[in-house]
């Protein structure tokens, strides 16, 4: 029985002023998934941890993203998965996605790498769909390439890989929940036009100083006068968190997706850990039971092992 | 007398999805300026060319320039200025910001640099709210700078170069006029988030794309769905042109500044100037005035002659 064993990262969206088109990946936390190629049609899934996710592959996300790998297939074919997940379910650092995409990109190496980057970008957005409601790339994109990526258009899909400085994440998960349909309930539909002439400002900059390797731009670049005012309400301590962690030495940061973890970015090492020492600082105070990673930017996306 | 030529060239603002942030400078056309450095307190402005535009400093666009710079050297200098625009006045390609920009070099130069490039925006920005009311920068920096510019940042200055292929513009300027206090008034003061969410989508495509050197996805990202739709009903053709243009090859384009001139780009001089000819043909049709411009992308930006 052909298998293979992957890596899939967790990954930060809406990536401040990036708001619904740019994500990145992690190098930490990630899931770890056995699959396994079957020669009848069914899908079989374990699961090695303690998450309890539904193991019916239609309701399990990297389940359904299978499904869709067999339906284009016309159902010749099958699979059994072991999933250990590694990344928490609504931490906000792309948990289904890390499924989704760790499931889509297995199948098709399992296949001899039969279908392009953007067919198994499509497949994982089924998982999306299921977790979310939405078929959304934002975290699936980072997750399989790896680095930076924007996505320009989801219909038609386009997504391009922002080159980027190997750049420090600090990410703190505070164990609230914040449900992402709630999350996106409380946006405004609309917005004002100054408001959005800023944010492209930023995003503009942010995209050019990546590319530039210019951590001052983006630094300055950070910055989110749309969304993160709102969505910050639901992030116990989420102000008091930036400001310490800006004076701590970090380039920037907030929301990771939907919430409710929160990211900063540093540029070396030992500031990264002295942000970790802020946020831990900010979250003893509340009594709020938390997690933090000090890692960098994964710039393989997911990989067989 | 100490006196110098500079040549200060148009210039392309509001670049399609970059509306407020992002412009070009223009090989072609430029004004020609000579500048005489004089030891009493005063401006004297001479035009050599058939527009009319006065000649009293206060409400001249480089004679505000000048006296900007007099006041903060305390009055121990003056200026005597010849202008030879070959920019006209509400074409939509930066005729204010040449004047602006074109004064503030000369005269920095003439004081052996003493003054930032930042410095030197600011000082020209003084013409540019003397012209339109508002202290802009998105003509006068790539008129200074020369290429591709950012402004990400108004309050305060942040103007970031943004590298981009040699690429060809094709500008017509239709001969009617739109005021830019019009063409400000009809945009709307809110946006759709979602369509807001395209925009800033297509502005970090734009950057990456420049910055890439990647043709197709300039293309792409040249989409404006903001301003465009709105603006463009003052600008009779403009449908029809963009689309033939677009057939005729061109990566893309749109308003320039305010209108009415309509500028596209072009990998290629052979499509510049098909996309020349599909331009003639529209405004052959409407029976309205037009003049034509096949250039390219100026990346010095105002210079000594």
């Amino acid at each position: 029985m052909k298998k293979i064993i992957v890596h899939s990262p967790g990954t930060v969206a809406n990536l401040v002023c990036g708001f619904d088109i740019l994500g990145l990946a992690l190098e930490e936390p990630y899931d770890i998934m056995e699959l396994a190629l079957l020669d009848k049609p069914k899908v079989i899934i374990h699961n090695r941890d303690a998450f309890g996710l539904p193991t019916e592959a239609e309701k399990n996300v990297a389940g359904v993203v299978l499904l869709s790998v067999m339906e284009k297939l016309q159902d010749r074919i099958g699979f059994e998965l072991t999933i250990e997940k590694h990344i928490k379910p609504g931490s906000g650092i792309g948990s289904s996605a890390a499924s989704a995409a760790g499931a889509a990109v297995a199948a098709n190496h399992l296949l001899n790498n039969i279908f392009t980057t953007e067919e198994v970008v499509q497949f994982a957005m089924n998982g999306e769909k299921l977790a979310s409601g939405v078929k959304h790339a934002d975290n699936i994109a980072p997750c399989i390439l790896g680095g930076v990526s924007l996505i320009r258009s989801i219909h038609p899909l386009d997504i391009i890989s922002i080159p980027s400085p190997d750049l420090y994440v600090t990410v703190v998960h505070p164990q609230i929940e914040v449900r992402t349909a709630d999350a996106r309930q409380i946006l405004r539909q609309q917005v004002l036009l100054k408001d959005a002439i800023k944010q492209w400002g930023n995003i503009a900059g942010l995209v050019a100083g990546f590319m530039k390797n210019d951590h001052d731009l983006i630094g300055r670049s950070l910055e989110d006068v749309i969304i993160e005012p709102i969505r910050s309400i639901l992030i116990p301590g989420f102000d008091e968190i930036k400001k310490n962690c800006k004076e701590a030495g970090a380039l920037g940061g907030g929301i990771s997706g939907s919430g409710p973890s929160v990211f900063m970015l540093s540029k070396d090492k030992q500031t990264a850990l002295a942000v970790e020492t802020v946020m831990k600082e900010v979250y003893e105070k509340t009594g709020i039971s938390y997690h933090t990673y000090v890692t960098t930017i994964n710039k393989r996306g997911v990989e067989v092992v």
